[in-house]
């Protein structure tokens, strides 16, 4: 799995020196200094970064820009299947893809609480290079503060990146066309179930990770090859039912799903049905809709599959002109029934 | 002075529906986007951020770029002279100055803590707009999230800017030269000792107030009238000391100071006096460090003299060939000292 090696280097900064995070690390001066020089530098550096700067220096681009950011505030921060770094670089990565963008740079900024164990920041650090390093983008910028104990939870990560926007791209909600289908590369709910489960301690049969990852080369590559894709989008917090809210209200038509195209794992079903939850709502974290226009269904469906996050991609349902604005879901008993946005809270702190 | 009107609007969600921050709020569902809509949209709209993707779309851009960020945990978050708000604004349209760049756009991303009152919510969000049309920024892309109470402190700001580097603009500690003249566009300290004496409830003879200020449009004046700037740095935590020190570092020069030269108010020194705090390390919000050939300083200071934030500007030292990676300041009684980058945390939380 992929996270076999990734917390296997030995914390460059011995307990001796420092086991926990001390205000003075966000102070600006020489601890602040030496976090950098010890811990970010060595796993993150790169050309651009290495520059020291406040600000990064990056090359100009003649594209659109794509710009995006999300704080992270996870709880539990280490999870199965990932933790909170490779969530921030990760979700960064597929908002940008889903404007249509080439991801290239990010910045990373941590609020951290005092007390936080370095060792497990250092953790953190190496799934944000590794993370980093499969997506194929740069960190080019950071920033550091600490905040007194009982302010915070452990580590806070803000990242925001930046891409460059394809030629003829134009994703957008209001491309969706009647006929239209809905694409999703694989399962639901598995990231919100991971983490669920995780903090009630529940013990299911078979355990859910978390399906956090970059979908950066399977959707670069299905640009390159669809010619026209219409809206994309990823159902993280709210799940699928409030990506697809969102989208109908914006564009104006109905989208329909069918219940029995609806790929959920047997351990995330079961979950859900022990805690009351609906797959439909619950956050994904490598995931993407896809909206095209029919004719183009077979070819991105091909391409997504030669990809590990895209074995499972099917078509779950497609674009009406009946009932505009509206999400309908047709069960697996021939009714049907509107599936509203999300209106609660149902999971704090799933990213 | 400039905060006057800032929080003049009504709070557009009544107390009647909601008077505190839900962590549904965060949750990406009704109450996020009802935050988004009756709150942000109305304030901070512009065509970018009405496209309401999950990202920004910006024009191309055929100059080098620069991208910043900076989280900011301060506390209090109102303050004499300023907010959070305006902090967060100022702090990164400052930086990316720094980097010889014409701020352009800015994300937003809120960690809020559970409980938190919407009013003071909604008084950041008129300070974020006031700030980013003085400072002739976008703010293009955003983020909310809700941690429960206890687990933040009111609201945590991040954000993240991305400018377009002037023409010619070439800014780099490596470019300090022995003989260039320092030059700062006002007094030290005031940002820090208006956070530290709130907190501590300190009163003085006269009420000091942060210096929080873009400096937008005073720099890119300066920037068209001087031919060449070799580095510019906002003196922020750990103040002046701290940034002339990692110039010095990293131009392996050194860089000398005279007391006597240094513009220090009344009340700063005093407050600094009563708590045993250097001025030189206290944090500054709406200062920036320039270097610059001796043959430009008159007309450099002959620009930033005309507008407020630099009315008071002057040259405080020069680089040298002396003590190389070294600052020294000269005292008023005719010593010499060694001013080290700050060891400890001398102000937690100060921006």
């Amino acid at each position: 799995m992929k996270h076999t090696n990734t917390y296997s280097l030995q914390c460059p900064i011995p307990k001796s020196d420092y086991e926990h995070v001390l205000l003075a690390h966000g102070g600006g001066g020489k601890l602040t200094q030496d976090l950098i020089d010890r811990m970010f530098v060595p796993l993150l550096g790169n050309e651009i970064l290495d520059q020291g700067h406040d600000g990064a220096l990056l090359p100009p681009m003649k594209e659109t820009l794509a710009m995006t950011t999300d704080s992270f505030v996870v709880d539990p921060i280490f999870f199965p299947g990932g933790d909170i770094g490779d969530l921030a670089v990760n979700g960064t990565v597929n908002d940008l893809l889903c404007c249509g963008a080439e991801p290239l740079y990010i910045s990373l900024a941590f609020i951290l609480e005092e007390g936080f164990l370095l060792e497990d920041l250092w953790k953190i650090v190496q799934s944000v290079a590794h993370s980093a390093k499969t997506a194929g983008v740069k960190i080019v910028t950071g920033d550091t503060k600490v905040v007194e104990r009982g302010k915070g939870d452990k580590i806070y990560i803000n990242t925001t990146g930046v891409g460059r926007v394809l030629d003829g791209m134009d994703i957008s909600p209001k491309r969706c066309k009647p006929g239209d289908v809905v694409i999703i590369n694989g399962s639901l709910g598995d990231h919100g179930i991971a983490i669920l489960t995780t903090r009630q301690g529940l013990e299911l049969e078979s355990q859910v990770k978390s399906d956090t990852a970059a979908l950066s080369e399977m959707m670069l590559d299905v640009f390159s090859h669809v010619p026209e894709i219409h809206v994309l989008r990823d159902p993280t917090r709210g799940g699928v039912a409030s990506a697809l809210n969102e989208i109908a209200k914006s564009s104006g038509t109905g989208i329909k799903l069918e219940e029995n195209l609806l790929p959920v794992s047997g351990s995330v079903r079961g979950a859900c049905e022990l805690m009351g939850l609906d797959p439909l709502y619950i956050a994904n974290e490598g995931k993407i809709l896809l909206i095209v226009a029919p004719e183009h269904a077979e070819n991105t469906l091909s391409v997504m599959k030669k990809y590990p996050s895209g074995m499972d991609s099917r078509i779950i349902g497609e674009v009406s002109d009946e009932h505009p604005g509206i999400l309908h879901l047709e069960t697996s008993i021939g009714t049907s029934r509107i599936v509203d946005m999300i209106s609660g809270e149902q999971l704090p702190r799933i990213c």
